[in-house]
């Protein structure tokens, strides 16, 4: 019973509950005895987005198996904002750096989208999901993003829900200042609603097409984010972090969640 | 005469002015000759920081020299956000990152400060400035941002200007949350100033010693950044996105600079 304050947080996929046993995976069994060498007894907090969070102790452990059983819910499953972020992937280090920073900012859903001037021409989305939990694991977060496979601009639009706000980042100077548009949303002036997405584009911006297509749909507005060039990465970090201040739940008055 | 948009973008120490000679350094020569392969004639964007933005002609490149001559400025110098970063340095490319985002993010003074928590004993002054450089010549910024020599907590604190506003990253729970406390700077309610900085902590947060220490501060204002344990280089970048945003030179109606 050593390490009553735990030491490990895994997301896993079992329901939790009291006295529920939770088998790990071979990676998860192997992480918590080789690497942080955790034996019968020791704690380990888990969450699987549905049930909260759970201290669980280690049962048994051994070669690539192991087996915890939950012993009490120590935070409760909140809601949590309906954020999207669509991105144009950059080359793989920043795409692994979007994935792993939208987690810990809170966006539910990361959606890989190609652009004329996209520099990567795949994208492994099982790379992108495990990002995605490695980065939730370590911030706390009850919920993994969901990651949607990559499509092409168009059919993003095509197929974005009416009702969902798309705030996209324009770097050559879209039409309102960042906070400015946040607030006026926050205050309900017009758009006031649940669901919202972010997309930010690729080095280089978009092309002018796209731009065109963006105009059309009556679900975009356009953000500037300053005077500089901004890397891809960085406008999108920059624009969740503002709707998290303004409109998400690091606010005082958050809007409600559905 | 070819390339008439310039391909490459310099920070260099000579003045600028029209049909004033620079004089490029081995490494410049280096990335304009064989890198870029620019050649006589060829255009090069330069900015020094006092100057704006020049575009210059290559005259001559030869083996680790080169001299351009500028011919026109193409942006006037102007006024930039007077935004210091106090930073807990963190594992070497976690500071890397910090210092190229906070110069894309238009820090104007970079300032590495040990807590007790930091991971690293050791930051090369140098390795930040060229960081700083290289980000600066990329996001078209026209300065450099300072990069100070590492100090002290409490010795940052002892000898900050009393009246430069600090906001610190509490990750813990900090008095207020960011938008909330940012807006209420820019309504002037109380600490309307032009001089603020920002200071983040380590992996880990501030001691509770030092959490006294900033406490003890009529300069310092604490914020909460959400309900998520942010890694240290991504508070950083999130509170200088949402200072820019709501304080700086992102929005509409910017405080005056001096």
């Amino acid at each position: 019973m050593t390490h009553l304050r735990p030491k490990a947080r895994l997301f896993v996929e079992a329901p939790l509950a009291g006295g529920a046993a939770v088998d790990l995976s071979p990676s998860q069994a192997k992480y918590l005895g080789a690497v942080m060498r955790l034996g019968p007894g020791d704690a380990v907090s888990l969450f699987n987005g549905r049930d909260g969070e759970w201290l669980a102790r280690v049962a048994k452990i051994a070669k690539g198996q192991g087996r915890l059983v939950a012993e009490r819910m120590t935070r409760p499953q909140s809601p949590e904002p309906d954020l999207w972020l669509a991105f144009a992937p950059v080359k793989k280090t920043g795409t692994d750096f979007i994935v792993q920073k939208a987690t810990e900012l809170g966006a539910s859903r990361l959606l890989p989208v190609f652009t004329r001037h996209t520099a990567s021409e795949r994208v492994k989305t099982e790379r992108l999901a495990a990002n995605a939990l490695e980065a939730a694991e370590q911030c706390e977060r009850l919920s993994l993003p969901e990651v949607a496979e990559p499509v092409s601009l168009k059919n993003l639009l095509d197929s974005w829900p009416g009702a969902r706000l798309l705030i996209v980042a324009d770097e050559r100077g879209g039409d309102r200042p960042v906070a400015e548009a946040l607030r006026t949303l926050a205050e309900g002036g017009g758009w006031r609603q649940r669901a919202f997405g972010i997309l930010t584009g690729p080095e280089g911006g978009f092309a002018p097409g796209e731009l065109d297509l963006l105009a059309g749909r009556p679900f975009v507005v356009r953000v500037t984010l300053g005077p500089r060039i901004l890397r891809a990465e960085t406008a999108a970090l920059s624009l969740l972090a503002c709707w998290q201040a303004v409109l998400g739940d690091w606010g005082a008055a958050p809007l409600p969640r559905p």
